[in-house]
C-alpha cells in the first residue's frame, strides 16, 4: 500500500488520480482510507507528527519537494528509513525564471526606474548589457546548475559556488571557503538556491554580506535560515546593497509587522519561486518506485550527514 | 566632409572618435568646426531647425536611431534627400530584454506579488508556465521579429502582427485588419514595438484596447502616439486590463502631473527600452558609407510613403 499525504485534501485527490493512472497495478490511498500497518511507501509533504510510528512496514519515504530540511529534522523519522527527495519536478526551470527576473531587472535598472517612478522622476540611467553583469549562484545541485546555465545563456558572466568541486559549462565554478570569499567579492547579483543544512544555516551572515560589492542585489530562493535579515536591512539602508528579491524567510508567512514588507528596495514573494508541479513529480516518483521494485537504487536518496 | 551631430557635445566627441578610428580616410567634424557648404553626409539625432538649408552638397542623412518619425516630418527635410535609419545598432536585443521583463513578470505574477506586498499580504497565486501565456507582438520589422523570436525561445505562445504578411519561425504571423482583430482578441500580453507612421498613429484606440482579453498586460516600447493613454487608464481602473509597462509617451518627459506616474498597475521607464549603442551604430553607418562610395544601395533607406 502506498500512502499519499499533503495538508490539502484537494491536492491529495489530484495526486491520487495521477498516481493511479501512472501505476494502475499499485494500491494508492489517502490518510483517511489507509491501513497504516500495511503502508510500505509514503509519498508526502507536511506529514502530521507521530504518524510514522504507526507504519511498521514502511520501506521508503518520497518527499514531494526538493528541500527536505524540515522533514529530516523530525524526531520521529526512523534513522534507517530511506528518504528520497524530488530532483527536479519542473522546479529547475521555474527557479531559473525567478532568478532571471531579478537579474534582468537589475541589468536593465527596472528596480531603480520603479523607485524613480514613485517620485515622478524621468531620468535615463546608463544602459548595461548582460556581459556587464557578474552573477554569482550559490548552490550547484540540479537546480543551481540549471539556474547558472540559463543565466550564462542569457549572456551574463556567471560564477557558481558549491561545497565540493563541480563543473558547469560556461560557468566559473568555485568551491569551499576560498571560493565563497571569491564569489562574494565578485558578484553584483548574488542568487542563493542552497538547501538548508547544518553547514549552510546562517551562511549569509552580516560579515559575509558586507563582502558583496557596493550596489549588489541579493536574491534568496533557497531557504530562509541561510540569510541574516537584520544585516540585510542594515546594508540596504546604508546603501551598501541596492536591493533584495526574497522568496523564503525564517518564519513563513513572513510576519505582517516585519519591516521587509514596506522596504522600497525589497521584493517579496510568498515561497513560490519553484513550486512542485504534480505531473513531473509523479513521473519521477513512479520511476523510483519501479526501480526499487526491481532491486535497483534510485537517485535522490537523502544523505543523512549532509542533509540533502 | 561628414558632419556628426547630437544634442550632447560629449556624445558627439565619443562618436567622432569612433568614426575616425573606423574610417581614417574620411574627414569627420562636429557642428562647431564644420564648413556646412562642404558637408556631403550627415550623421545625426536631434538636428537644429533650418540647418539643412545651409548644406547644398548634402547627399545622404544617417539617423542615429531606428525611429525616424520626427525627422521625416520636418518641413526643412529636402524631399529627395536619401535618409537611412539604423536597422539594429544593438537595439533588437535590448528591446527583447525589455519585453521579456514584462512578459516574465506577468507569467510569474511578479506584478501581483508587488501589489500584495504593498498590503503586507502573503498569498500564493496559481503558478503558470511559459506555455500558458499567449503573447502578441505588434510590429515584425528587424526589432519586432527579434522580440517575437526571443519570446518563442522562452516557451511563450507568440503571435506577431505586421502591416503586410511576414514569416518568423515559431511565431504565428498575422497581418492586416483581420489579423489585428485576431491578435487583440488572443493576447494576454500585447507588446507594441511599431514605428510611428500615419498608419499606426492612434492604432491602440479605446475601442481596440477593449478587445484585449480581461486581465491583459500592455507593453508599449514603440512610440507614444500609438496608444490612447486615457483609454488605457480607464481600462486599468475598471480591472479590464491588469497592467501596463510603458517606455514611450505622447509627450516626453511624461509630465510630472500625469496620473500614470502614481498608478499601481503601471511601470514607467524614461524611453530606455532600446538605446542606440555607439559601436554597432558606427559600424553600421560606416558600412553604408562604404557601399554608397562603391555606388551600391545600402539597406535601411526610409521609404517616404510608409515613413520607415
Amino acid at each position: 500500500m502506498i500512502l499519499i499525504h499533503t495538508p490539502s485534501p484537494k491536492e491529495v485527490s489530484a495526486y491520487l488520480e495521477l498516481f493511479r493512472a501512472a501505476m494502475p497495478e499499485e494500491a494508492f490511498t489517502d490518510l483517511e482510507h489507509a491501513d497504516l500497518s500495511a503502508v510500505r511507501h509514503l509519498v508526502t509533504w507536511g506529514l502530521p507528527d507521530d504518524l510514522l510510528a504507526d507504519m511498521p512496514k514502511l520501506e521508503a519515504l518520497f518527499a514531494l519537494g526538493a528541500g527536505v530540511d524540515k522533514l529530516m529534522s523530525r524526531p520521529d523519522l526512523p534513522a534507517d528509513l530511506p528518504v528520497y527527495r524530488l530532483l527536479d519536478g519542473g522546479m529547475a526551470a521555474q527557479m531559473a525564471e525567478y532568478v532571471r527576473y531579478g537579474v534582468l531587472g537589475y541589468q536593465r535598472n527596472m528596480d531603480l526606474y520603479r523607485r524613480q517612478q514613485a517620485e515622478g522622476q524621468w531620468r535615463k540611467l546608463a544602459p548595461r548589457l548582460p556581459g556587464d553583469i557578474r552573477v554569482g549562484v550559490l548552490g550547484l545541485g540540479e537546480i543551481g546548475a540549471a539556474v547558472a546555465r540559463a543565466l550564462a545563456a542569457d549572456g551574463y558572466r556567471v560564477s557558481g559556488w558549491s561545497r565540493s568541486a563541480k563543473t558547469v559549462e560556461h560557468v566559473r565554478c568555485l568551491h569551499g571557503g576560498g571560493g565563497l570569499e571569491q564569489i562574494l567579492a565578485d558578484s553584483q547579483v548574488l542568487a542563493c538556491v542552497l538547501p538548508s543544512t547544518p553547514e549552510t544555516r546562517g551562511l549569509l551572515s552580516a560579515e559575509r554580506l558586507t563582502r558583496l560589492p557596493q550596489g549588489a542585489l541579493v536574491i534568496n530562493a533557497g531557504r530562509g535560515d541561510l540569510l541574516d535579515l537584520d544585516a540585510l536591512l542594515e546594508l540596504l539602508d546604508s546603501d551598501h546593497l541596492r536591493g533584495a528579491q526574497l522568496d523564503v524567510f525564517p518564519e513563513e508567512p513572513l510576519p505582517a509587522t516585519h519591516p521587509l514588507w514596506r522596504h522600497p528596495a525589497v521584493a517579496i514573494t510568498p515561497h513560490v519561486a519553484a513550486i512542485t508541479l504534480r505531473q513531473p513529480s509523479v513521473e519521477q516518483i513512479v520511476s523510483k518506485l519501479r526501480l526499487l521494485a526491481a532491486g535497483q537504487a534510485p537517485a535522490g536518496l537523502v544523505r543523512r550527514v549532509q542533509g540533502y
